[in-house]
Parts: structure tokens; sequence; C-alpha cells
């Protein structure tokens, strides 16, 4: 029996209606979809295909750990990441094995910031795989807010919200556009770090861009420096410059 | 009567299977489909769609002026831009004026480095408009190559190979993972900026990702130093980096 394929399945930002007819071929074709969540919580991009999945196929929820009261750079919080993506990607062998095609559908894009790619690259030696390419949930973001981010020789940088304020200060000036990612708790230092580079005047708050719950407004009008983990920043690049027409 | 929509419709990176179901809808229900292309050459994003138009739908294609024989920050070049963008949205208004919708489809994401940002700044604060996000053609570059491009806490940068040399270095050894983009003749000076930022061993060459002429190779093993203006060259981050797991 020859061993069946894995396909990481981009399903895009959030609107249903922004899965490609790849992806809706590849949902179609799978034996197996498999989907990340939190313990406890249902998972985003199982939500997004819902209405697309075929009645009866199988799935594989795949539940990350609950680390939250472990420091991210300690070896115990590393380990039990480790240990939770060997296990997820054995069960995903074993349906390999049998010969079934395993779809694990993916938030935004598979290979660009999400966790798909912790399997991709555990799999990918031993068995065949397909990527299915998707809607990033910056573009969501941006295509929600009608902002056109990049143009012509526009260096575009994707910063953590993490990073040190210094260094995010730097970047943010040294870079023409930008998305912030992961702002959360780290809202009122990106904040200072805008300011300081120059680009808070320009900056977009967005929240669940594409999304029913959809939230986004000029961060320098936003009151509170309360934000979630999932909430991005937009700087935009030409079109908030002097002379970026034609 | 009022007044027609207009629609920013991303196609995606070339695949046809990579447009997504609200691009199909919109293709559906726009009365008139607008293109951009070089003049005397076929439009890609038509081509993309072409399979998926209604029949004996109204075109309307925008051909850029011939501008080679003018030097890009010359006044001339600037004014047959800005002068081709200001009649395409006036023709394009006239149809959003007699209460027609209109979908201008373009590659890969249209609001990410597309040329339908001109006409939305145009267009826009008059006529009521939609994003339809889409695939980019950087994420069909990596999705194609099974490339894991960006992770965790990764810093991302795009990148245009027209930077300087010493700006192009530096910037590729502050960015953990990078898309250059513009690559063209700007190849030898980008594998010297490769080299020297230490990047160049993980540097991914890319054509046509997605399309049935699509060619990639690691390039240091490309051994000229030719390629086309669309090439993209791709230094992923976490995977190509030791420690990079989980």
């Amino acid at each position: 029996m020859s061993a069946g394929k894995l396909i990481g399945v981009g399903v895009g930002p959030g609107d249903p209606e922004l899965l490609t007819l790849k992806a809706m071929r590849a949902l179609g074709e799978a034996d197996v979809i498999a989907h990340f969540a939190k313990a406890g919580n249902e998972s985003h991009s199982r939500a997004i295909v819902a209405q697309h999945m075929r009645a009866g196929v199988a799935e594989l929820p795949l539940h990350y750990p609950v680390t939250t009261e472990l420091p991210k750079d300690c070896d115990a919080y590393r380990d039990a990441i480790r240990d939770f993506y060997d296990g997820a990607a054995a069960r995903i062998a074993a349906h390999l094995d049998a010969g079934r095609t395993v779809a694990v559908i993916s938030e935004g894009d598979p290979l660009f910031y999400g966790s798909y790619m912790h399997l991709h690259t555990r799999l990918a030696p031993r068995f065949p795989t397909e990527i299915v390419a998707g809607v990033t949930g910056m573009s969501g973001c941006w295509s929600a807010a009608g902002m056109p981010i990049a143009q012509g020789d526009d260096v575009f940088a994707v910063l953590p919200a993490t990073l040190p304020e210094s260094e995010l200060t730097r970047r943010l000036a040294e870079a023409d556009a930008a998305v912030v990612m992961k702002v959360g708790r780290h809202l009122p230092k990106l904040r200072r770090a805008l300011a300081e580079s120059g680009r808070l005047s320009r900056a977009i708050y967005v929240e669940r861009g594409t999304m029913a719950e959809e939230k986004m407004i000029p961060l320098a009008a936003k009151l509170d420096d309360d934000a979630p983990y999932f909430a991005v920043v937009l700087v935009p690049g030409w079109e908030g410059r002097p002379g970026g027409e034609p």
C-alpha cells in the first residue's frame, strides 16, 4: 500500500469566502482533517471551513498543551511544545502510513508563522506533501481597512511586538511599511515606539480582520492600552508618505 | 441612479485554483472587468481568471504607457504614469457613474505592491469600494518550494533588489527571514549582498511560483547571473537557523 499525502491547507484570515478553490478541493479529497486548537477552545481554522467539510469526514483535533504557567524561554516550555508536535506528527504519520490523505487546516498561510510548519518539517522527509497557499491574516486586515500597505520600492517589515522597545523603534523607523503582530500586552510599548519613530499618526489598530467581530481604529484614537494577543497594527508605506503618488 | 461599486479583486499568484470563493463571486457580479497589461502583452491577471469569466462580460483593458526609455526618477516618467492612472480612473469612474459594478483584477493581493491601489486612492473617496484579499505572489513562491518562511518571533522583510548594495546587505543581515523582489538585472549585486550577510547558502531563487513554467533552485547553484524582473529570492528564517525547532 502506498503512503497517503500530507496537505498543508491555508484557509485564510477568517472570512470563509476567502478560502481558495484549491483549499476546497483539498477538503473534498482528504480522508482526515486535522486542526490545531487551544485545549478547551474550538479550532479557529475548523470554524472557517465548517460549512465546507464533508459529512462524516474523520477529524483529528490537535490540542496545544497548556503552557501559560511556563515562561517561553524555559526548557520545560520548549520540551512540552516539542513533545506536543512530536506526538501530533506521529498521529498523522499513522494515518499516512495507512494510505490516508491528511489535510492540516491552517489559518492564513500554512508556511507564514503557522503551526503547520512544525508538522511539515517532521513529516515532509518521509511522506509526499503538498502546500495550499492561503490569504494571510495581515492581507485580511489591510483589505478590511481598505488601506494600500506597500508600493513600488517600499521596504516592508513584519515585526513581533515582543521586540525590545529600542529595537522596535529603530525597525519601525527604517521600514517604509510595517505590520506589527502579537500586540497584546505590548501595546503601551508599541505606542511609544510608533511615536518615537514618527509612525503613530498613520498607524491603524485591527482586531479580527475580515471576521464578523472585526474592529479597526486609528491607533492614536484608541484610548486604552489593552489589546488581545492576535490584534495587529498596520503602518502603511506609500500612501502615508508625501509624494507617494502617482 | 445610484453609483456602481468598485471591487479590487486579488486573483492570487498564478495558479487559477488559488482564486478565492470571494473572487469568484466578484467575477460573477461584475458588469465590467478591468485589467492591467503592458502595451502589446496579454494581461497576466486576465489569464489567471480567463476560465471563470462570464461569457460576454464587458472588459476594460488598461495598457501601461511605454516608459522604458525614461529613467524612473525623471519628471517625464512620473508625468506619464500619473496621466495613465488618471485616465484609467476616469474611464472606470464613467462606468461607476452609470451604475455599473467594476472589478479590477490584480495579481496577488490588490493592496500589496499592486497597481490597483493607484485606482483605489483616486476613486475610493467618490465611490463605494470593496477589496477582495488575495494570495500574494510571495506566498505562492514559498508554498511551491515547500519552504517554511517565518515562525514565532522572526522579523520578516520584503526588500526590493533595487536597494544599494550596502543597504541590501545590512537589511538582509538584520532580518530573520526575507523575500527579495524585482531581482532582474540586480542579481549579481544581490548575490554579493547575500554572501556578505551570511544568507547565501539558504537563499532560494524562484521564477513564476505556482505557474506551469515554475522554476526554483538554490541560489548558490544558479550558475548564471541573469534573471527576469519578476524573479524572487526567498531567505527562510526559522527553519534555516540552528535551534529553530520546535
